[in-house]
């Protein structure tokens, strides 16, 4: 390499350090107090296999040593997840000023408290499962669903993710529903609290905001919001109800909006694809919207045949 | 680790493992009977390196190795998905009480089956290619679309799980193209067929139900759905032609939805960006929506300058 | 492996290597002529640890060295991005004839010229960084945006594959916003002109095409279009202006399109969810849609009690 191109280069990385330290200073943060988003994914995977050994769990395991597989699993949860707690209090205005080792017996007793919910979060997914396979005819199994469906694993990162959020535990929440956003283009952040017998079908553009509540058997098509109304006012509306209340037993069609933290669908409500909601609506009632009238025309261009692409080498 | 934990981690695992093994006595499954996700995701990485080898295959194999490198490749292929399919095939009402020895023996005849279908397969792909090319000004060669369209690599999952689907291989389809609609945002779900010059431009939030039927050089945009009516009767609508039917040459602008079992949208039409069609369209037709009146008002709200953004480090 | 297994192998083997055979004469491109995806991919998550050392960088570093850390990564793209573009180049009218070592130092002037970028680039980035923070009330603080939004990681990939799309590299720049296509749902092209203080929420959808031009301080929601108004010439259009012009200011709420190369939304706009716009807006204008009349009717069906689902084993 040139010297001319190693200065360059000495040039670009001093002035990002210099950059970066500034900010250390003054937000006391510096690279080794940021938790790792590869060891929470890395949680995540972990936790897959232990609420689900049969389908995610190594191959390479006898069946008899199962039972050991995964309480070491359990144990390496623990520890991960102690250590990424201890780094994310450092992002929390109650626990921040601690010193690291009061502070990791903090991340500890949470990581003790989210491991107890592990038992009734399988017994919720099992509900899940059950939900999807009832609702969807192009399910084959149910194993099918713990496999290959985005909308059950959405939900069981979501679910994950909102008992940390529930223990106030800063980040690492956002960090693994992102994830599964990027898996399955299902945003739910993990404040939004959801009741069993959940089922998102396809999911693919589905919001579901933060202060949202959903109740028992709701089940969701792809490209639906739950969202706000405005976030012109940005971070002043910081823990407001911004996000609708869902009812037991409503199902949403594909790409309906359901917008508004005062805005409650009823109990067994219908939501029909395209609804544009930003009123209540009252139990049992199927809303739909008259659909845009469709123009029909015959089109002189149709029928120019396109069958003769050109052939060429790719 | 404390005794306290040591006992509570036993607790959660014991809760886990009873819970499983009385699934497995009840549906005869266990942690060596389901196939290996990991594993049939490594098999579509092997058949993208086979299908197109001077784009995804090794730059560490001299081109005159590329011929053995290759047949190693489908090798491996045709042996992990011999072990695949004979997991999955436990899931077959047909297969599943063969001993393991047949079973291995079917399915070695399935993956063969399956192998054959390589050179017509990619000979449609190449036609895939040449579509998209011809349909996006923004293809700058057709080795960016191999390379990084994302309607592209659905399009390619699709065809290789079809054939499985085909073949009435349980499981293992679904698997591969739920995989492709995590990388894509793309739902096609294997049941569907597909005819040649298929092109999905952009493609996120496309979803193609099982039962839909596509013709030749057909051109689909993000957001579109070819969908069932409804799924209230869930598992009773089982093998049902619930999704439309899509004729030659037909163009689909983003965000429409068409849906039905019996809606047929004939030869040559073009199908307006948000349509929503629930009845069947005569050939050579252009279908459009009288767009939603749009309000204009002046608002003293946006004339506030934004670009006082306060200033803090990040 | 049995022999007809084997010969069956070597047959479709055969099929592929002189059917890419006879492509690589065509072309002059051989397997060792492509650039390497896996690489580029490389290149991107070494230039996010270089842009944000705090939050991506290794935790095994200790902090004295991670200037050290840093100049070696900086090294290494340079490294492997000229290599990458030395064969991009071959795509490339201009360069494809020169003989390699030339295509090497025209390529290496390439990469240098695109880290010279990098301060610059990382300022631009904090702006969309305080942009998220500010505009969204669920942003818990601006390390959550850093980690996790998937809007600010395609922002992030965007205006890396721009400054290379402006250099005239071919292929790189979109394998680029493809693989954050993939990981965020959102899909801007690299030739897309983005502005200061710019932010996506939630994103899923938002697709952004390649003659875009978008101001100062714009904010986009899910399933937001910027679009062109037909395809239909295909190649024909390349390089003519096809997508709109945002100025600044200019808020677009979720799932509204905006179409043509003429069109120009004024600064202050605020498009209202759902609208369709083909026309340019004067400035301060808020534009929103008549939204589809709400029809309600009880649903006899919505009372049936769905609570008892039957249970079994998953």
């Amino acid at each position: 390499m040139s010297t001319d191109m190693e200065s360059k280069i000495k040039g670009i990385v001093d002035y990002i350090v210099a950059d970066a330290e500034q900010e250390h200073r003054l937000k006391n943060l510096s690279i080794h107090l940021q938790p790792d988003k590869r060891v929470i994914i890395g949680i995540l995977e972990k936790l897959q296999i232990i609420l689900f050994p049969a389908h995610f769990g190594s191959k390479k395991v006898s069946e008899f040593a199962v039972k050991y597989e995964l309480g070491g699993l359990v144990e390496e949860v623990y520890s991960d997840l102690t250590d990424q707690i201890t780094l994310a209090l450092l992002h929390s205005e109650e626990y921040a000023d601690l010193p690291k080792r009061e502070r990791k017996q903090v991340a500890a007793g949470l990581a003790e408290q989210f491991l107890d919910t592990l038992p009734r979060l399988r017994d919720y997914l099992k509900m899940d499962i059950q939900a999807g396979f009832e609702g969807d005819p192009a399910a084959f199994n149910t194993d099918e669903i713990i496999f290959s469906y985005p909308g059950f694993y959405a939900i069981m990162v979501n679910r994950l993710a909102h008992e940390l959020h529930l223990l106030k535990v800063p980040l690492i929440p956002r960090i693994m529903t992102e994830h599964a956003h990027g898996q399955t283009g299902i945003d739910i952040h993990p404040g939004a609290t959801i009741g069993r017998y959940f089922f998102i079908d396809h999911g693919t553009g589905v919001v579901i905001g933060e202060t949202t509540t959903i109740g028992d058997r709701v089940k969701i098509y792809q490209g639906v919001t739950l969202g706000g109304l405005s976030t012109r006012a940005g971070q002043g509306l910081r823990n407001v109800k911004r996000h609708p209340t869902i009812e037991d037993d409503v199902t949403i069609y594909s790409n309906a909006s359901i917008l508004g933290g005062e805005t409650v669908i009823g109990k067994g409500c219908v939501i029909g694809g395209n609804a544009f909601i930003t009123q209540s609506v009252p139990p049992h009632t199927r809303v739909s919207i008259r659909n845009p009238e469709l123009l029909y025309k015959p089109d002189e261009f149709c029928v120019t045949d396109q069958s003769e692409y050109w052939t060429y080498e790719i």
